[in-house]
């Protein structure tokens, strides 16, 4: 075991857990229970009941977040289940609440059969303003995310999917600003095409990327192609790969620009497939806990820019850096539904904190403690902002 | 309104909501995101998946308790739905982490139906340490709590039920201690017939009462009854009603010593009832918001000790002297399941908390911010301890 697993061991021991549900105020007096409680809270109860709205000024329904998992695709680990999933949600409540404000709560689901885990959701809506997926499997996660998308009238942020999208797309955009190439003549190869994969490549469609090659483990994706594919991948097969390229990610890898690493796979990628790459090659290597290629590795061979999922290393394009940020504006701004346009604004406005002056190599993004990502995602999502 | 309401809105406008989800960690330092979240909290996870027992160790499982309620019987209120149920379901919370240092969070569900109400509360279980049945309509509430009971490896508190029966034998345990009569030679009549009433039936017939009538909204629960009956309400009539009386409150309540009402009507009990039970009555009022009858129309018409579920009076039979003190126990414990033989320890332990040179006619319970509480229930309990 690593110094980092042992220290973060230790400090999960020594706190067991890490999040707490409190109250608002500040020291209860007896006075105080007969307003909080009964009798005094049936007069709140009423106003609701008359006026449904008021939900969201009399209760905290407005910053609540359930991060739901059945624990099937925990970080780079699989399916360890629920119990195994919870320090990690647990991060994730401690980090929206450090970051964003946001009061979020694990819901680690004891199923996996995909329509209990959407009814479940449903039944749970009431008490809270927004819903995480987090690291449920792909493609599953994305049937459920739609489905949830038509019926839940909160917002449904699947963080794997529109976070790290946001983040990879912010990343890109402040990389091309120090390697002056353009996005639309760029060839970029995404590795994996689950929830990660899938997202980033309709994002970056979006963004009017035009040479893009998803490659899952049975190699590109293609339109045509049969074996192991789905509606999500014949979905990526039908706006990607112009050329209809067949082969390994070593095959298609060769004369790109970018690769975008979120294959679950380690050492996937080799120095020799960096030098084959087009000049000044951009990679993000975003797998977790560890990258398909060590950034390291990756610039000895001649990568000009690296970058991981981890905050071990330099460049870190994880979407904890969107997920607590943007929630809080989706929240506050009372969003219904998370929207491409509303991704796209989210990564223009995280790539835009960066100033010129600070922008580099190794700093191709903004610090999660920088106030200015929270001010810029308010100023650049101001327009889907509903009006109450 | 009444002065207590508006305050009581007032200050839920102004909070928007009493609870808020917080990390146990201080103040963040970027060092330990590494450490809370990936790649660190793998280790942690990879733990729990090789020893699930450690999930008690490393997360707040331990501490957290699910308060689930579907807005069938919020309060006195009825079926007001799951968001005009939010409030009381925080108003909860705050009372479980101020008294408990219970982490508590409100599960309101979007859904009335039984077997939807325990998959859900099934699926929850991981992040949970055990789950309190709020609110819900008898007789579906103790169904959906019996189930649970056999299948939940973590417990199921029923305040409603176990809460209520075990304040109410508390206070009734200490009003004989003023009044010389003898437990088990007592006339006691109880209003309703749902979760409180069935739970009073159950435990006081447990404490050795010998007496008991149960009255629901046609009369006279008996032996062979056979309108407006159900599983439960069967239950009450094989263990009580020895003498198969019939008829309304009013003929059953002639020559009684004791009344406790949990019919949630209010004005159900007129001066003259009072007047006609046997001496020095004790009568528990407990319908909240408004009482069977007022506490000075009780006293004026003969009761020699009058109590209420509300904290606009004195002598406040209300579970919440109860559930946070119970739950911290129960969760400290680790508890499987709650028995009847637990209910009444701790009834023993609460009404002990008052000592003899305290013990008043309008200070028949402790106070909740009396300390004594959770040691004495804690010593009470100590033999239903789980070895770990």
């Amino acid at each position: 075991m690593n110094t980092n697993a042992k220290k973060a061991l230790e400090l999960h021991k020594r706190l067991r857990g890490k999040i707490i549900v409190k109250s608002k105020i500040q020291k209860l007096r007896p006075g105080e229970i007969q307003l909080i409680y009964t009798p005094g809270v049936a007069a709140v109860c009423k106003v609701i009941y008359r006026h449904p709205e008021q939900k969201y000024n009399l209760t905290t329904k407005w910053n609540n977040v359930a991060i739901v998992t059945d624990g099937t695709r925990i970080l780079g680990l699989g399916n360890i289940g629920p119990y195994a999933a919870l320090p990690v949600m647990e991060g994730k409540a401690v980090l929206y609440q450090e970051f964003g404000g946001v009061s979020a709560f694990p819901i680690c689901l004891n199923t996996t059969k995909k329509e209990e885990i959407i009814a479940t959701i449903k039944a749970l809506e009431p008490a809270f303003g927004a819903i995480n997926l987090e690291d449920i499997e792909s493609p599953k996660v994305l049937e459920i995310s739609d489905e949830l998308d038509k019926s839940l009238p909160i917002p449904v942020f699947h963080d794997d999917r529109h976070g790290t999208s946001v983040v990879v797309l912010a990343a890109l955009l402040n990389s091309l600003r120090l390697i002056k190439k353009d996005l639309s003549s760029l060839k970029i190869v995404i590795a994996g095409a689950g929830s990660a994969g899938y997202g980033i490549c309709k994002l970056l469609c979006a963004a009017r990327c035009r040479y893009l090659i998803v490659v899952d483990s049975d190699g590109a994706i293609y339109k045509g192609r049969t074996e192991n594919m789905n509606k999500y991948k014949r979905e990526i097969a039908a706006i990607t790969n112009p050329k209809k390229e067949k082969g390994s990610l070593d095959d298609v890898l060769k004369n790109s620009d970018v690769f975008v690493g979120v294959s679950g796979k380690k050492n996937l990628v080799t120095p020799r497939m960096i030098k084959e790459m087009n000049q000044d090659p951009i990679i993000f290597s975003l797998t977790n806990p560890d990258p398909e290629i060590k950034p390291d590795t990756a610039k000895k061979a001649g990568a000009k820019i690296v970058a991981t999922g981890s905050y071990l290393y330099h460049n870190k394009v994880n979407n904890a850096l969107v997920f607590p940020h943007l929630m809080r504006v989706i929240l506050d701004s009372r969003i219904k539904k998370i929207t491409t346009d509303m991704m796209l604004a989210a990564a223009n406005a995280i790539s835009k904190t960066v100033p010129d002056k600070q922008l580099g190599y190794e700093h191709i993004l903004p610090d999660m403690f920088d106030k200015n990502i929270q001010k810029n995602l308010s100023k650049y999502l101001a327009s889907f902002k509903t009006s109450l």
